[in-house]
């Protein structure tokens, strides 16, 4: 049984506890948060003085936070892991045993997600952390993969691209077709099978459209078409971005 | 039962010759393409003149070729249409009777696809042969919508936002990887996830990352670890443009 003091329960804190509530292996044996919730079955503390011993104590906070709170933990030497993705394990106080516990995946208060697939990213100072942390992540999921903090951050750069600024294009799209009072939801195939294709074809090999094809008079007319919306210029780079790639 | 003439047997063509094969009240009654195909038990020609009468000829050729190809049909007053989402039904020859029938999807040779929830897009000089278009369409698919030449123009910059400017970034993603040798696997999960949140959220509900939180810390960071990157330009305008559009 691998015990675990949670720190933060906010939207990562929340998925993580309830998967490792139902793992077998693992027990959340505490939960630190600023604000007590009345529905955890798990004891609760808001005190850091209160924190009690656990194997690993996971810290799933914001970024620019992480520092100042590992150095405010009151004992040394014990596990103690961040779960961000953009953050180097250095940030961790050296006071403890630093490691990574990050899982690859976007998260959202609403929607339930399967922990399973999820990639989880491990990384530890010593070896014996490192094995306990991937066992850790075995109870949850069937891909953990040790990674060092510098590929972390470039991996979090290339989640950024398919994440945040595919959702941006989303919502451009969602923006063009309110404007033209067009129904969001014709997209919605498309966008599926776009994520779909990636499966079995690589990025490069499914690329279409009149960028890929350098279909000028359909570029043109494009343009033409978003004279007055502010996605002007990104349809310009990201067409110039497709021309220059060689995909 | 609604006769068929395909004028053209690409990518396009051969998911529409398959999914009207297979719907009981289409019969494709005759397929032109410039090569014969061995495996096709329809009867094939390559020759215009001899084309035989059908309900609607549909032209699945590529966007530019379309105008002098339906320029060349040896008749007249008949219903024609095209099936591109970014070409006018003005291109098609006034010679014949227009319309479109434009299938909402990204189609590649190897992969099927489920027409029953691909929008089909249908347009038609007049009223009778409109709803023909859209009883055919009814064959197939279980969303057909009347859209205007002019509105499918807009639909069609939408759909190269979502899919072929989202695909470039999934490019992107994979090359990121590959130079810090990561495995592009790793991310598929987050793809799938974050065209999958989309399906209870609003793109603006469901954007998260630095460039929404404004967090310049994080963005300086990936400016930095892109900059020998041709994709940090581009990195830096999705920024912005996130910041700009108030998600």
């Amino acid at each position: 049984m691998i015990t675990i003091v949670l720190l933060g329960y906010g939207n990562v804190g929340q998925h993580l506890y309830n998967v490792m509530e139902a793992a077998k292996d693992v027990d959340v044996v505490q939960v630190y948060n600023r604000t007590k919730h009345k529905t955890l079955k798990t004891p609760q503390t808001q005190d850091l003085k209160a924190l009690v011993s656990a194997d690993v104590y996971i810290i799933a906070i914001p970024d620019d936070a992480i520092g100042e709170f590992s150095e405010s933990l009151p004992f040394k030497n014990r596990l103690v892991v961040h779960t961000s993705g953009g953050a180097h394990m250095d940030v961790l106080s050296s006071n403890n045993l630093r490691g990574i516990f990050y899982p690859l995946q976007t998260f959202s208060k609403i929607t339930k997600v399967d922990f399973s697939t999820i990639p989880i990213c491990v990384e530890a100072e010593n070896e014996a952390d490192l094995q306990l942390l991937k066992k850790l992540g075995d109870c949850i999921s069937e891909k953990v993969v040790e990674i060092s903090s510098s590929a972390r951050e470039k991996l979090h750069v290339a989640a950024v691209f398919v994440n945040n600024f595919t959702n941006h294009l989303y919502h451009i799209a969602e923006t063009i077709t309110a404007e033209n009072k067009l129904d969001f939801n014709l997209l919605k195939p498309l966008i599926t099978e776009t994520a779909r294709k990636i499966e079995t074809l690589s990025p490069a090999q499914a690329q279409t459209g009149p960028a890929k094809r350098n279909d000028k008079k359909t570029i043109e007319k494009h343009l033409k078409l978003l004279e007055n919306s502010k996605y002007r210029d990104l349809y310009e780079h990201l067409t110039e971005s497709i021309e220059n790639s060689g995909e």
